[in-house]
C-alpha cells in the first residue's frame, strides 16, 4: 500500500525532451527494464549523486562524463544496480554508453548511465545493446508517464509530477519523475530521480538549484537508514520555453526555483509514501535547535528507531519510545525545556509527561495515516523538517524475499 | 525462540549476598516483579549507566547514591521504567529507597533503586511498600536464579553465568544475571546486569575493572539501536572469600579481571542470543582499522543496517548491503584495499565481488543460526567486535504488540 499516494493520470512533455522505455530482459519479469531520456542540443544538465563510497560504476562513469561533456542521453536500467561489480563493472558501464553514442552519432562523454537494482550481479550489457535500436525508435516527448514505469523496481506506484509557470510571459514546463522505495537515507542525491524543464538557465545556476531544492526535499527523507550505492538526481534544462536565459539569482530565478523545489519535495515525499511496507506517512520536526545539523540528527534519530516507527506500525502512542529516542540523539538540551508534541498534542513538557495529556488525545493522533512529530530543543533557532515511514511487517516481508 | 542460548540449571551463590523476589503487582500477569539484592557490610560496589538524556528517575538517584554511601541493597521493578515521569518520578524513586531504608534500618542512600519497563507512567509505590516485608523474609543466599527471572520483561529466557576461580588458594565465585531483549545499544552501560563476587578488592579497581569489561561486552551489542533510558550494569564485590584485598593491577587483578569479562562477555551475548524476534546470532568484526572508533563506526552500521538484517534473517547471502552499508558508514578507506568475508568466505576483494566467490559458499554460511561478518580496512592496525540479531516478522510483532 501507499501512504495518499496516487499516480497521475499524464505528465507534460518538456520542450526538447524525449523518452521511451522498452524490454531489454534484465529484470525477470519482462517489464519494461531501459529507458532512454534525449536531450536537445544546448541543453543544460546538473546532477548530484550518492556519497556512499561503494558507488556504483555507472555512478563514477556519470560524473566523469557530466564533468567533461555536453549531455545529449540518459541510459538508464533498472534489475541491475552493476554496483560492487570492480573493473568489469566500470567496463560495461563504459560499453553501455559507447553503443548509445554509436547509434546517435556523438561522443560516449555524452551519456550519463545509470542503474539500480540487485547489487553484485554482471551487468548484462549485450542485453543492453540488443535493445537500443527499439529504444531509440520509441523516443517521444510525451512518454514520461512509460518511463517513469520503466524505472521502479519494488516501487508500487508511480512517482511523477509536472507544473508548470510563467516566465517574461512564456509558459514553462517542469517535470519530473522517481523511483526508490527502499535503501533509503539519500546523502546528497537519492535514489533516481530525473526532473526537466524547458527553461533557459546557465548551467552554474542549473547545478546551484538542484542541489539546494535537494537539500531540503531527497536529503532529507529516510526510510531505512540505508544509502544506496547508485542514488542519483538529475536536472535539466532545454532552454526550448523562450525565456531570456536566466544568469543570476533574480525573480525569474526564484519563480523557477520555487517550482522546482516543490516538484522534488513531492518527488522525495512520494518515495516514502510508497516505501517499502508503509503504512504510515510521518513528519518529523525539530524546532528551536542550536544548529541544524543538531535538529536534523534529532530528526534522524527518532526517524531511525525500529521501535518509534513499530509503535507507529501499531498506531500506538507508546512516546516513550520517542522520548528515549530523542533522549541518546547525542545532542545537549535541558530535560525541563524541551517539548514533543503528537499532531498538536503536547506529549512531553518539564522532563516527564505533559500534565495536560491524555492516552486518548494521543491514540486519536497515532490512528491517523499521517502524522507530525514536532520536538522543541529550546536550545536556538534552527529547525529541521525531515519525512520518514513506519516499520511493518511488510518492510521484512519484502526485503526478506527480495532475490527469492 | 532463542539463538543457541540454554538457561542455567543454578546459579552458584556468592557469599556476602542474598536475594528474593516477590510478586508486587506491577506487571500485568502476577510474576515476580520485584527484586531485592543484600550486599554485606563492607562490601564495594561500581556501576555504570545510561548515557540516554532522558535517563530514569531511578538511574539519577542511584547515581548520586552510589556516590554518598556505601550501598546495602539493590530494589529493583520490573513491568514499570519510572522513565519520563518528571518529579513525580524522582519522589517515587525516593519514597521506594526510603521504605526499604526503613525495613532495614539503614540510611536511604545505601539503597540503589532500578525499574525497567514501560516509559511514562508513574511508579506504583504504594504496590512496592506492600511487597517489601515478603521480600525481606525471602531474602536467600542461593535465590539468584529467582531474581534472575524477577528482572525479566520481554525475555524469553533467564540469563545468568557462574564461574570459579582461585585466589591466594581461596575459592572465589563470580555469579551475574541479566535481563534485556530489546531497545539494545547500550552506551555506558546496558539494559539491567548485576555481577556478584566474594572476592576482595578496592573500590578504585573494582570501577576500572568494570569500565573496562563493560566495554567490551555489553557496550559492544545493539539489537535495534535503542539506547535504554534505564540501562545499568552493577558489579558488587563482598569481600568474603578470604583472599587478601587487591590493590593494584597485579596477577590477581588480572585473573579476577578475566574472569569478570568472561562472566560480562556471556551475559551481553546472552541479551543478543535473546534479542526480540531473533533467529540469527550475529558477530561482525572489523579488523585493519585506522582507529577503534572507526571499526566500531562501521560495525555498527551493518550492525543496524535493516536490509542487512532482514537478509540475514531470510537467510540470503545478498552481500551487496553488506558492502553498501560498509560504504555509507563515513570512515575512509581504498575500494580496491577493503575485504569482506562470510565466514571464512571472501565475498569482497578488489572493489567488488570476489573471484573465487560462489553463492552457494554465501548460501553456506547464511544457513547457519550463528554468523560471522569480517571486514578488512586496511587502514591501519585497530579492530572492533560487535554482536547483535536479525530483524525477522516477530521483532515487529512483539514491538507493535508490546502495550497492546
Amino acid at each position: 500500500m501507499a501512504v495518499g499516494l496516487i499516480e497521475p493520470d499524464s505528465l507534460m512533455p518538456v520542450k526538447g525532451i524525449r523518452l521511451s522505455a522498452v524490454v531489454a530482459g534484465i529484470k525477470k519479469n519482462k517489464t519494461n527494464d531501459l529507458v532512454l531520456i534525449e536531450l536537445a542540443e544546448a541543453s543544460q544538465c546538473a546532477a548530484v549523486f550518492t556519497k556512499n563510497k561503494f558507488c556504483a560504476a555507472p555512478v563514477n562513469l556519470a560524473k566523469a562524463n557530466l564533468a567533461s561533456a555536453a549531455t545529449r542521453y540518459l541510459l538508464i536500467n533498472s534489475g541491475n544496480a552493476n554496483a560492487g561489480t570492480g573493473e568489469q563493472g566500470m567496463r560495461d558501464a563504459r560499453q553501455s554508453c559507447q553503443a548509445v553514442a554509436a547509434h546517435a552519432a556523438c561522443d560516449a562523454a555524452q551519456i550519463l548511465p545509470f542503474s539500480t537494482g540487485v547489487i553484485g550481479q554482471n551487468l548484462p550489457v549485450e542485453k543492453i545493446e540488443k535493445a537500443l535500436p527499439e529504444a531509440f525508435a520509441q523516443l517521444a516527448e510525451d512518454s514520461w508517464l512509460i518511463a517513469g514505469r520503466g524505472i521502479m523496481t519494488t516501487d508500487t506506484r508511480l512517482k511523477g509530477i509536472s507544473r508548470q509557470l510563467q516566465l517574461q510571459e512564456r509558459t514553462v514546463t517542469v517535470t519530473g519523475i522517481s523511483k526508490g522505495a527502499g535503501m533509503i537515507q539519500p546523502d546528497m542525491a537519492t535514489m533516481l530521480s530525473y526532473i526537466a524543464t524547458d527553461a533557459a538557465i546557465s548551467n552554474e545556476l542549473l547545478q546551484d538549484c538542484l542541489q539546494e531544492i535537494v537539500d531540503v526535499s531527497f536529503n532529507s527523507i529516510t526510510v531505512d537508514s540505508d544509502t544506496s550505492t547508485n542514488d542519483a538526481c538529475v536536472l535539466m534544462a532545454t532552454g526550448q520555453a523562450g525565456n531570456e536565459i536566466i544568469v543570476e539569482k533574480n525573480d525569474d530565478y526564484i519563480a523557477l526555483y520555487n517550482v522546482l523545489r516543490e516538484v522534488s519535495l513531492y518527488l522525495a515525499q512520494a518515495i516514502i509514501r510508497d516505501a517499502e511496507g508503509a503504512t504510515k506517512f510521518i513528519t518529523l520536526e525539530v524546532k528551536s535547535a542550536a544548529t541544524t545539523a543538531e535538529a536534523r540528527q534529532v530528526a534522524y534519530t527518532v526517524a531511525h528507531s525500529p521501535l518509534v516507527k513499530t509503535a507507529l506500525f501499531a498506531s500506538d502512542p507508546n512516546w516513550g519510545r520517542i522520548l528515549a529516542a530523542v533522549g541518546r540523539a547525542g545532542v545537549d538540551f535541558e530535560l525541563e525545556k524541551i517539548r514533543i508534541y503528537l499532531g498538536d498534542v503536547c506529549i512531553v513538557s518539564n522532563g516527564g509527561r505533559d500534565p495536560a495529556y491524555t492516552e486518548e488525545q494521543g491514540q486519536q493522533i497515532m490512528n491517523q495515516a499521517e502524522i507530525l512529530i514536532r520536538i522543541e530543543l529550546e536550545t536556538g533557532k534552527q529547525s529541521a523538517r525531515i519525512w520518514t515511514s513506519d516499520l511493518s511487517y511488510d518492510y521484512v516481508k519484502i526485503n526478506a524475499e527480495y532475490r527469492s
